[in-house]
This record gives C-alpha cells, sequence and structure tokens, in this order.
C-alpha cells in the first residue's frame, strides 16, 4: 500500500509499504483522510523529535523510517481476533495517543506518551493498525473528512478544560494558528460570551472570526492590552498562550484578571525572562495542556460529531497523498495563510 | 508617647510623637506586643519599598516620616464615637491591611493595597488608631504575646488555601525562614500528613520540625528532589516556594505531582530563567500569594486562639522598644538563628 514514511528531517517519502500483521485487539482502519499536524512538520524540518531513530520506541516498539499522520478518520477494514465493539464498515475517530495507563486518565499523559504516526506507524496511508481501545464509532453519516479534524480539536477542547473555562466567562487567545482557531471553536461551544483572537495576521484572525471568535485584534497595529482592557474592563477569565514567545506570555499574563487563568499551550523552543512577581501582583494562576485525556477526545468525538464545534472553516486545502511534501509539508511551511491542510486518502 | 519612627534606610528612630487624632470610626489601642516582619527590615536596609515619602498614600493618607509595625496586639484604650463593637478594655487582634474594598475579598489586595506601620503610623508605638472594621476580638485569657504572630500567621493561612491544599495531602516547603516555618504550622493544622521543609539552615529547620514539620531536608547536604522523592514517591500535593531563587523555583516544579500546585509566596527581586514547558512536561500548575483576604484573617485569629496554630516556636527573642534597631534590625540582618523577634510595649 502507498505510505507517507519519514526517513529523515526533509525526507519524507511516499513509497509502497507493507501493512504490519496487525494484534488480537487490533483493528484495520482504512483511512479516509489525514491531516498535516504542526508536529508532523517539526518532524520534517528538523526532526527527529518524537519520532524513534535509534531504538524502538519503548511504549509502541516503533522506529525510523515509520509512516507519519496522528489526524485521520476512516473505515474499519478487518477487526482482530478479540475485537468485539467493531465491526467491518464501521466509520471510526482515532485516538492516536499511547500511553502507560497506570495513573488515572487526566494525568495519564505525564509519566510518558507517543503517537501513531510518530512513535509508529500512522494513518498518512492507505491502511493503519490502531488498537480497539483508541477507536471512537462515528455516526454512519457524519462526514469522514470533518471526523479527521477530531485529534486537534481535542487539543483545543483540553486547552478549555485545564483552564477551567465556566459558562457566559471570557476568554483571549494569543496566536490564531490552527491550534488557535480551533480553541476559539471550542470556547465558543462552552459557552464564553467574549472569545478574543489576537495575531499578527489577518487571514488567520479572518480564520479564528469564523470559527467563533467575537473579536480580534491585529496586534501590530492596535495596542493589544489596552484593546483587551476595553473589550473586558474586569480583565479575562482564561487566556491561552498559544504563540510560544515572550511578548504573547507576558500579554497573557497582563491580560488576565486576578485569580484568572493563563494555559500554555504553546511549545516553548527555549527560555524566558520571568518574575513571579508578574503572578503574585496579578494574581494571575499559570497552567498548560498537553494532548488529551480519553475522557476529553471522546467529549471531542460527541462535540464535533453532533455540531456543537463545526471545524469546517479550519480546512483550507484538500490534497493528494503523492503531493504531501509539495503541497502539504511545503505549502504549510511557506505560506502562512494555510491552517489544516487534509490529505484524502479512500474519502471522498 | 514614644514610637519607632522610620526616617530614611538606616535611620528608624525611637522618639517621641504625639498620637494623631483618631477618626469617629477608629479605635485606640494600646499596644502590647509588636513582632518584626521581614517587610521592616527591607524599609530599614534598603527602604522606601512601601512607604510614602514624596507624597501621600492615596489609600492611607500617611506619608514619612511614620511609625513602623503592622504585626501587633493590644488593649482598646478608647473608642471612637461611631463605635460600637469594642469597649475599652478589649483584647484585640489588628488586621493591618488597607484596601479599596471595591472588589471581593477574595481577590481585594490585587486593586491596590497598604499596611498600617507602612503606609501610615503603625504598632511599634505605645498607642495607635486602627478603623474598627480591621480589629478582632480574642479571648480575654489568650495571651497577647502570641497574638502578635497573627499576622504573619494569616500569610501563612492564606498560602496553604491558594495551594487548595486537602486533608490528607503532602507538603513541601522550600525556605525555613519566619513564614517558612508558619506555612509548616498552618499546614499541619490543615491535616497535612507530611510537611517536608527544605533549607540551608540546621536552625531553621530545627524550628520547622518544631512548628510542624514532619520531615526536613538539609538541602546543602542530601540531593533535595531525591529525598523528596524518596518521601514521597508519588510527588508532592502542594509545594511552597518561599526562598526566592531559581534553584528552589525549579525544584519546588520538579518535585510537585502532575496537577498538583506550586505556590510563589517569595517576593523576587528579579526575573528568572523559565521555560514555560516546566509546566508543560509535568503539569505542575503555578500560583501565588500575597497577604490575605479578610476571611483568611479571620480564620487565623480563630486558628491561633484556639490553639490550632501554636506559634510559640517561632518567637526567638523579646525585645524594648528602646533596643528595636540594635537587638531587632540589625539581630535579624547578623543573626540567621533569629526567626520572629517581638518587641514589648505595654505586654508582659
Amino acid at each position: 500500500m502507498k505510505a507517507a514514511v519519514w526517513h529523515q528531517a526533509y525526507d519524507v517519502r511516499i513509497e509502497d509499504v507493507e501493512l504490519k500483521a496487525h494484534q488480537e485487539t487490533d483493528v484495520v482502519v482504512r483511512v479516509a483522510w489525514a491531516g498535516i499536524c504542526g508536529s508532523d512538520l517539526h518532524e520534517y524540518q528538523e526532526g527527529p523529535i518524537f519520532i524513534p531513530v535509534d531504538q524502538p520506541d519503548p511504549l509502541t516498539g516503533g522506529q525510523a523510517p515509520l509512516t507519519l499522520g496522528h489526524e485521520f478518520s476512516g473505515v474499519v477494514a478487518q477487526v482482530g481476533s478479540q475485537v468485539t465493539d467493531f465491526k467491518v464498515g464501521d466509520h471510526v475517530a482515532i485516538n492516536p495517543t499511547i500511553t502507560h495507563h497506570q495513573v488515572p486518565d487526566n494525568v495519564d499523559v505525564y509519566d510518558g506518551y507517543n503517537f501513531l504516526g510518530l512513535g509508529c506507524d500512522g494513518g498518512l496511508a492507505e491502511f493503519v493498525n490502531v488498537p480497539a481501545s483508541n477507536l471512537y464509532a462515528l455516526p454512519q453519516d457524519f462526514p469522514l473528512r470533518l471526523a479527521a479534524t477530531i485529534e486537534p480539536t481535542a487539543v483545543a477542547v483540553q486547552a478549555i478544560k485545564e483552564g477551567g473555562l465556566r459558562f457566559g466567562q471570557t476568554v483571549a487567545i494569543f496566536g490564531a494558528g490552527p491550534i488557535g482557531v480551533l480553541i476559539a471553536a471550542a470556547a465558543k461551544a462552552a459557552g464564553a460570551t467574549k472569545i478574543i483572537a489576537i495575531d499578527l495576521s489577518e487571514v488567520r484572525l479572518q480564520k479564528a472570526l469564523e470559527l467563533g471568535a467575537t473579536d480580534v485584534i491585529k496586534s501590530d497595529q492596535v495596542d493589544a492590552l489596552k484593546e483587551l482592557r476595553r473589550l473586558v474592563p474586569a480583565g479575562i477569565d482564561v487566556s491561552f498562550e498559544v504563540a510560544g514567545v515572550q511578548a504573547t506570555f507576558d500579554q497573557a499574563i497582563r491580560a488576565t484578571r486576578p485569580r484568572g487563568k493563563v494555559v500554555v499551550v504553546a511549545i516553548y523552543g527555549h527560555s524566558i525572562d520571568f518574575n513571579p512577581m508578574a503572578l503574585t501582583n496579578s494574581g494571575v494562576q499559570l497552567t498548560s495542556t498537553i494532548a488529551y485525556s480519553n475522557e476529553s477526545f471522546k467529549q471531542t468525538v460527541a462535540l464535533v460529531s453532533q455540531g456543537q464545534i463545526n471545524t469546517e472553516a479550519v480546512i483550507t486545502k484538500e490534497i493528494a497523498l503523492d503531493d504531501l511534501v509539495t503541497d502539504g509539508l511545503e505549502a504549510l511551511t511557506n505560506d502562512k495563510s494555510q491552517a489544516k491542510i487534509l490529505v484524502r486518502l479512500s474519502g471522498s
């Protein structure tokens, strides 16, 4: 079958590979659609980051070269002998996270995790083996194309939950990339009344508005803090730092009300300058989010498939697997107007 | 009357001053005992910090030179014409905090605050005017000497509350100065099962044990993180950073369990190096505390006067007002075995 195989940085090949034998507890999924994630881009540009190269990943057993793709949807093509919950033809969303399952679900990622498509073979291929426990049934009439956006949406749902956002509260989102705009969509679904996205890019802010932002701030043209204070004089209840730079980190704290929360969502490449008095003087609390719990993934399947979170607008392009490098990875590198690019496998 | 008057750094004079006229809503308190706080020491060594010099403080109306002292107890000597809750002879604890009272009690300090004894005349004097709303009645048989420790204990109680500590949980305290050891006492009163104090000083760690610590770690002799992990393998529930330096900030995060909390209690003089991924990778949440709410002060009056928090061991010395500079401020500067030094006014 055809698959997108990572060999090393700037060496992702569309090649013919054999699907590995599946376990008795696995399901073979015929992939419909697969999204390209920022993590895939990082592996392409500067990997290996998550991808095991020198020895098999202790959690997944995988090792490069391996098939990318951890945001995907599909149809059950075959079930292992011990699988009872799924049958051939079922439409499914896939939680690609592999954890130790030794601690409660809400902290399960903190003692180690990896993903199908990073730690072992993933869904940028015609078929993929998935443990049945990582599958979620979808309504047969729900578009598999939108189902491929469930995984990044689960990241946004987890972020909202980590922020402790309550019905009716206010939200600021610093950075309107794919995850930032999905946080806007999740915040809307959670009943936030002000959802303010801050970014430098007009096109990204437009995307934020389409997905659920009530207001946007183009921060190279307006004093973001002043504008936030004008929109929400009492200070923001929950701010999301999705840009990963000093300026937005500082702004997020300053924009938030006493005992409000700043949720670090971005992956920081290096240290920043921080005086803890920024918290002491403001009363702001700092927390973070990474990936999602099983519970959050399950909730996201419901929220997206029931239409409470409509992710349609995050999709900016659909490409064929053969064009993954040129029209996918390179496009995301060079064209900042791209949000989520989907790769069509068997999907229509 | 005699009072300890701050004129400028290294110029605190014991001099004869006239008590200002009190307001109709004030009570005149004959001070029994007054503690010396780290803030007093900072004003002495490097002030003005809180003390208004160039213009009257907007909250308190005070201006240097002014009388120090914000940790004190005493007996009501006179009541303003509108005061109905107190009468001459009542024993009282004093919440010295002056706020705007424009927002809820739990966030009232975050839009500005000052203190009797820093923003205007305080309790290192024979008498002091206090708004009746800042007074708390004490049982007449409770020692006024211990009552002078209620104010710093309220800081510790607030810190415990900010950490969300629950009955039976585990605590680590980085820095066993006066506030650190009072946090140990408050944690014990709150029912923590492991209360681990970390410091370089043997004598401070001994003090922590006397006040409630279950274990101590002398961090120049033992790998603190390794020892903490040995004592609490799952990671600490709530850690308190009371030292204010890079090393303990980093350690506090690393010692704490996923979704546990680090409470910044220390006042940081400058920025530190911080990679937000320290939170993302650990799942630790970062919060802070400053001063206390009225509710926490009231709760502290109850906890101390009912004996649930016994602060006796924090008192290392009793001195006369005349000796404040030499035996108080200079002693705290030079003798690291000192914790809380009390100044005897009318107390016995």
